[in-house]
């Protein structure tokens, strides 16, 4: 793991690492902010934030304003890449498929299978390396923005064990329904559209009650909401399994950055709860 | 002037204007924040941001983490580009000089007195545009970082009655004596280093008592620090004329945004508190 940069925060520490991923098979890029008085004898739970289409580890911790609460309520932040990366990694001139658009599932399909394996790189090699390297416990909860809100939804379902609270922005909540996810699931994991299902936040909450607390946001004003995000289906499908969810809804939001610094504080309060941290 | 973007944040909106401006003479872009509830019958006073080398109006508003408080106190923001804009205007390719470069002065030496009229632009042509534009009042607060901490500081120290503080991030103190600075001076302002003077914040602060409230905030471990901030020079000099400044030092921080937004909230109250919002 080698240290790319380093700044001073919030009183506590944002730095960006490199390493060698076995499970993307490429060198990977995250950031991780630590929060003042993290340390060994005094470990603090982390926030897993899985950015959207075209962004890396950097927008977030830049843009959405997260660092002064995280710094305060005592909670690290993790802002994995959105894809594998490098010259030998398999691409489409697209903003929405190949580099930039990992979409957080294990690619079966050729030429995408050798590299674009971000659900294992998220949910098992990522955590294993932050726990190991970092003054952190193994608390964990995960939000993350469209496609981003996609892969953090999806995570948390098939994985509740591991996480105990799950946020997103601006979902893509339906993804074998809409064209972003019909375009990355097709080329990603081929025609075989069960295994699609799989990577479905609305499926997986149709198929059984689910327990960990969820909190979704969305704009009104969002250029992408009736085509590719489609909120509503994440409610209608939860209600089927008596499956609590809550989805607040803003006039007037678009789909940037803007929207998610207004609403951060209100997700970071909402994990450091269901962490126990207040 | 033509509306290029809005967003609404924090309850507010945030948006971005071209016009065509008879200063600089070409189009330039600014940003504004407009905090909820400002109308033509609840007008509000406005902060203006000046960003440093490289910037445009878009870093402040992206990456300070400004409008939550800015929103609460019901303050507007507005920040204008670094530099005239566009093919016709002067350039160099270094980083530090032309476009993105402006150092919020009236250049004096051809080619650079076509358009780089910076100083006449932030203290005449824009707050007038503000003020018959959107609803806000009179009242300015300024403040800045780097190249734009150095314009805010001689901004505000020639024109007190203008503003009711000043603040600066790692400003550009004394530039006739730093690298940054005796390039650009030389090459705006020409040999006469009388004139040089009059854009140096530090010189101005030697002259004469100052009644404007005065706040600084630098990071020691800045990298620019030593060779081209030079912020005790601000001090030194305002010793000499029995002028108040209050210089805040910070143990580990850096010349980034990562710094500014650290304390962009300590900045607002200052202002605010000047602007009897609080």
């Amino acid at each position: 793991m080698k240290l790319v940069s380093e700044n001073r925060a919030f009183g506590g520490t944002h730095s960006r690492y490199t390493h060698q991923s076995d499970t993307v098979n490429c060198e990977m890029t995250f950031a991780v902010f630590l929060p003042p008085f993290a340390t060994k004898e005094n470990p603090v739970p982390v926030l897993y934030w899985l950015s959207g289409l075209t962004c890396t580890d950097e927008n977030f911790m830049q843009k959405a304003g997260a660092m002064k609460l995280a710094a305060q309520l005592g909670m690290a932040i993790v802002a994995p890449d959105t894809s594998p990366r490098g010259e030998q990694v398999a691409d489409e001139d697209s903003y929405d498929m190949g580099k930039g658009a990992g979409f957080y599932l294990n690619a079966t399909q050729a030429p995408w299978d050798k590299h674009y394996q971000m659900y294992d790189y998220i949910t098992k090699e990522l955590p294993a390396l932050i726990e190991d390297t970092f003054p952190v416990t193994g608390e964990r909860a995960i939000s993350g923005h469209s496609m981003g809100g996609h892969g953090a939804l999806v995570i948390a379902l098939r994985n509740p064990q591991q996480y105990v609270s799950v946020s997103a922005f601006s979902p893509v909540s339906n993804p074998t329904n809409c064209p972003w996810g019909q375009q990355a699931f097709s080329k990603y994991l081929g025609d075989d559209t069960s295994l699609w299902q799989e990577y479905d936040a609305a499926v997986l909450l149709s198929r059984e009650q689910h327990y960990i607390p969820i909190m979704v946001e969305q704009g009104r004003a969002d250029q992408f909401l009736t085509e590719q995000l489609k909120p509503e289906a994440l409610i209608s499908n939860a209600q089927k399994t008596d499956t609590q969810i809550t989805l607040n809804m803003h006039e007037g939001y678009d789909h940037s950055y803007f929207f998610i610094a207004s609403f951060i504080d209100e997700h970071l309060q909402f994990h450091a709860a269901n962490l126990g941290l207040i």
